[in-house]
């Protein structure tokens, strides 16, 4: 394994992820597989088999399935200390598998969730960020509501304070809040933030960055991180990009910029296991390629092949190796079988 | 399948039940079996596979998985014309399955669910009840607010201006409400009443019902009958009677008044498969009994094997036939092969 | 729910379909996946789940797999009040799923089924029809031997006499009879049809057309389709083009005539998931859009898209909504997750 | 392994057993567990597993579910050269595994398999039976219809004339055919068969043997099968005596007479995982001790060790070894782990 | 939780355990379930579920499996910063489960595991141990070999010379080592011994100790515990005592000696899920009770109901709380669902 | 079933396969598929399936993981008469199954396994191949040490002696041994054989063959075989040719030399169900070919379709029958259901 001596502090809700077996569609489900996310301990995990240490912080209520979620993340590495027991209930999120034409679709039912009651008295920034070097939130996390809120914006505020590294992947889900709202929260926040993770439509979107009007998407994508950095100081920013025509494969590639240094990874055409988490498995390519020192060239392919082998997981956990995203990147991925 | 030319309405909250496999224990279930069930519904099931026509009234989100629960009932012949789609959620039962020492363990997740947040305007009784005979619901329906409530004492009161017969099975979850708020309304509700279903110590707990000091259980069974019926004009009282040492087998009887007329069930030695729903299939034999004329002493016996049926039955309805049950009374218990 | 004011009755055999587990072959099965199914049923299905009532009408065995058979469509919302019980068998299809350049393998074990044994008297036409829209029949119904014809040249006509509107999807199977009996039986049953499914082949092999000599598959198609409108006087003809080289992808298109108008749609490349029932989607698809009165242009790509999206559920029902159809015409098969 | 150097030829008929997971019923399955089984092949399987060589002869057809059903024989070391192959279809014995008061159900789908149109030609008993020591059938087979009881006629009176032991395990099922016709044909083919198994209530039914009017089970048991001796000059007569209470555990003891001499077993009381062909481990049980010149006493105590044991395996095998059965018998059944 | 300030040391093999499912025989298995085990494992997981601080030292292979074995034991809290990578294998243990007569069966395949090549400078016990209070050995590690038993000896002389208590359960398994060899080492190191955990039996075979000829088996068990003090020194012995006749339930109790005050526990009648691990739940029991300063009669209670509740759990890891135990020695286990 | 009228004889090691579901990872596994494996035995179950008598020679433990294995081959109608029992353990391949860029991945469990102490005098050549055609052996036999190596050379040197035809696939596994000590061995194990599998690149770093330097792939490959030819004196050659860029779909053909002439097949594009196995599927499809008579194009074709049908069968076993082979040769490969 190949180690950093880093610490790494990931925030964000944890649910309980529901999926039909196989193709089944939800009215089609006799069982549901298992398991427990969250788009910030997804990074976590990720790093964590990367050999850095990780902390995820969060709130689940304190019976069995509360447990039986943080026992999921232990599992992969991730220390679990800080996260606060109490609350009504763990939030779920039903995922039905697509295939072909058929998107996959997934159901909500993480309103009233133990995080949403969270308290700022119940977590201690300074004495989680001690001896800590990176601190990671989604845009997920302030969209659900006021308590949540104020302490990303806390935590953001002691990261920044304490000297942490801070990331930050936009992640706008209409489903949990309107524009308006995300564009006044999250213009804020921007402001303690180092590394940001978004989609060039996200930044239109959100924070009303023009997009060029021409030339082709790595142009347009180009352009508006740059204009993210102008306005917000971003010191990196990755953005993905995802073409394709099914639920089954997909085009994917990603650029990285490195103040105006812009880099874009090569393009891999990918067969679908689960897409779901790939986002997070981007995001923790990039955290632990800045983590060794490695510039932007450099993270994006790391970034990349990492989102890349995450569609060939169930689950939203990238379980693989440095090593096989490494192989991934120096061209192995023919297929030959590992013996 | 012996037909009888009633129609049986019920009301109350549907759920998702999910049980880890087997035996397993909350905190290590990878896989959840999905059913769904509702103390009232589950008597509408048990009564459509003996040829009763039923209605289950209900609210769940308009979602696929409202939908998959809608389903779940149709299948097992439950008219679901009047269920109302809306609201947030569908309550989730997480089941762990107990054996010898170890009890089966609940976890409710059934706050903020759909029926939660039923208007009075949602459901036209006049018209749900028009051509049917008779109404069913129980105690977990009115302990889920305000809004439920007043719909289930709207119900109850048109249910008898209607002419049709009525029965309510206590079922008193402290987990739902405290027992003051609980014998406020159920004392309400009681003058609606024509057929009790409800254990001594409910009876006691929730309606004051002094327990006879002396005599053995039978006798002061029969004791808080007979003083409920005395108290609130019930018509029939059913009361069953659990003993045993163990999650993975029971002693299982049951006592059924008719007015001054009580008669005790023969004991039953289960050797228990899932003892979830088992009230709800005593409740169901004992409305199928007087719905087709039977007396006491012949619906007891019927309501109690109907019950013993369901311990091994994996979920919560009993799917099981009148000749079945009437096997079962008749002595062929012995295990030998129907073939 | 785009709800439709008709109500459509199907006729024909229904089956349990036992598949080995993924892409086990037959004689590695340790385990089946059970389900129901049946040409009509299917196309039933599909329209309850568009919002249409529906009724299948067919002969099952009064034991408890003919009951799970009639649960099965009653899950998914269809009336199945009019399926007679008795015989002795209920059919069976063992289905393997290929893969590549294995061809998926269907073993049929559906001969003796209760349904051959159908007697005229057991069913009251002009009971089931009254009140009723439409009457949709397979060719495989008329190929289960002298009883079930004379049912279905019963129902046929009966429907024609009654005012529905008529559908026969052809399906021709030369493991259930011969061309020469197929012809002389369909031919006499077409004066009854509007509504004609069926591929070019069919319509050459069986009804002698005359396949066009010259032109690529479309003009031939086309050619085909008017040849049957003038001889049968068919209203409607749809038949469904496939190209492709494996079981694990196909390219998939439609023409669809109104009268002389014929449209084509566009085609698709399908990731299949399990290809059986598509052509009962697609029935089903192009049925709903005469019903809602769309013109043959609009029919065949919501028909086409149903079927399309078919060959992405495991079994035999497309559970899709009309929305789901749509979204696919409107474009949206990007494999992007609806969440 | 224990080897004996006997030859062991069965006939009857093969089948497909389809059960639903656990304890769940028919209507609840979405999955059949899938098993190949017959009365006479059970027993050629649990002798194979104690060093007998065995040959099961029958009828499958070709196909691959056919195949499969050799292949499951041929697993457990039966030889299948003699298996004819044809006809339309495999048997299907759908089950149902019952708990406590619920008896396991079985529904019979064996109407038209492919050996009840085997015809004479098709087997040489010859040379089958060339080199061969023993012939077994059950009362099943002549059961199937006039093809099958010609074979079995000439099967007996073969395995006679070549001087092979002959044994017949009575098993009247009423499903197949009445008690008049079962009289005529076993009556006559009783007199090639030198070791009877059945039970005394069989024995009265359907060879008019008048039970003992007084004494206990075992005096009435002993009493039947002294007059069956009597009657058709068996040498060796089993039978099995079974009592309890319910689908989950019962009692279990048997008689074995040679001659005069009549021996009880020692009673077990078992837990039940499978019920289901332990009269045929039973069967073979017996026969192994007489191939192995043990007399009655040892014999009793080793065939119902056997059957005590198959009530503890999932499916119709008995995949039980000598030592095991033996260990059992040795009282070593105190549940202690062997490690 | 209950908490307690005691950090606990383990030292032993770790292996990979395979189950075919549910009842079915090894060659019945088409599927394994894969749980990871050891006997000092099982004890560190049920103590870090009681809210202690555990460390379970062993050396596993460096690929994945290994890693698995390492993720199933942080999942459950253990902490495993000390488990020394290398080595050629992972030991197995395939595990049959039994049910009435048929014992559990278990096939080692535990040769050559990476344990077995541990060297002594591989594991620092100076730094282990600091800061600790507690090491458990269990009799199976010595069994492993030259190099695990000078681990094992130098682990315990470090433990007495640091002041950890340390505990040993004996253990004695034939299938590992002779009684001779056992003997010689197991006498040598059970002077650094403080509790000792194992049976009459195994005291006599072992060390010698004279079973005394008359009484009952609670005499004899006190008087082989106080030899084995008077002669080792221990300050506590915990000998469980099982009787009964199946493998499918048990009589179980226990008796725990504090120098010369000996308890004996209730006995409970269990059905069994999973009998193996119980030992080790009762260790683990013993252990948390002599932590958190109970006497000898509050201890035995709490380990025997520990070891009681164990045998309703599939798999070695007894995943119990505190609450739950002790509503078990508070009399309910009544078997009445949890809600 | 087409029949050969011969008898082969395999020798190689025999090994548990275990997979985790799906594309599970190893560290996410819970369960594992387990199916029994050998290079050479799965070329003869392929054989057997196609009519070929087949014996697999192999030495494994004499306990009941041992006895599943030998089962496993029975099933599909090898001959396991001559496989001996003993020795410690069954060695184990762990086989998770990648998809898109993520490669399968193989670890190795099988050191110390039974068939590497296996003893020359445990097997008689002369009686195994008396009446017998052909000996099939791979390189990874040999590589199994000293013991193996033996028994390999003798079994090659008595076929040559008494007769048989020789195979031998060349499967170079560099965690098995050296290079230079299979240069070594090999190289000396060559004279016995008269067809000889393997690739251009074994050919070179093995033998020392220079490949071409110039020319496409075709060139070289056919120039290595020809160079094998005239060194080694292989009556044939044959060598796949697999192309592709993911775990998902490969481009599959192959080249086979008799003498002097060398054709190469057509090409297929695959969906990968299960890839592993597909070479030995394709020397059995070569070894039926060179039986029956064919010359080498029509070997080839047969041989790589076959290859080809193995990779959409799950496990290690090519499941085919001669004429699926022959309708993938003769083109019928569009995934059109067989019914």
């Amino acid at each position: 394994m190949s180690m950093l001596p880093h610490k790494v502090v990931t925030f964000g809700e944890l649910m309980l992820r529901l999926d039909p077996l196989g193709h089944d569609r939800f009215v089609q489900a006799e069982t549901f597989e298992a398991r427990y996310t969250g788009a910030e301990a997804n990074v976590a995990v990720a790093l964590s088999g990367w050999g850095v240490e990780t902390f995820a912080v969060s709130k689940v209520p304190a019976h069995e399935i509360g447990q039986a979620c943080v026992n999921y993340l232990r599992r992969y590495g991730v220390n679990t200390d800080y996260i606060v027991r109490g609350g009504d209930r763990l939030g779920i999120l039903y995922v039905e598998t697509g295939a072909s034409q058929r998107p996959s679709n997934v159901i909500y039912d993480r309103n009233h969730s133990s995080i949403r009651e969270i308290r700022s008295e119940e977590l201690d920034w300074d004495r989680i960020f001690e001896g800590k070097h990176w601190f990671h939130v989604a845009g997920t996390a302030p969209a659900l509501g006021a308590n949540v809120r104020s302490v990303v914006e806390e935590a953001l505020a002691s990261a920044r304070r304490l000297g942490l590294k801070t990331s930050f992947d936009c992640n706008y889900r209409s489903k949990l809040w309107g524009l308006e709202e995300a564009r006044n929260v999250l213009t804020r926040l921007m402001e303690y933030v180092d590394v940001f993770i978004g989609g060039a439509e996200d930044a239109e979107k959100i924070f009303g960055i023009a997009l060029h009007e021409k030339g082709d998407d790595r142009f347009r994508t180009e352009y508006a991180a740059k204009q993210l950095c102008a306005r917000f100081g971003f010191e990196w920013v990755g953005m993905s990009l995802r073409g394709g025509d099914s639920a089954s494969k997909n085009r994917y590639a990603a650029m990285v910029c490195y103040g105006d240094e812009c880099f874009f990874s090569r393009e891999y055409e990918i067969q679908i296991v689960d897409r779901v988490g790939s986002g997070d498995a981007f995001t923790a390519g990039l955290i632990h390629q800045i983590l060794r020192g490695a510039g932007p060239a450099e993270a994006v392919e790391f970034a990349v092949a990492a989102g890349c082998l995450k569609h060939t997981i169930p689950g939203d956990f990238n379980l693989v190796s440095v090593e096989e995203v490494e192989r991934v990147i120096g061209g192995e991925h023919s297929g030959r079988v590992q013996r």
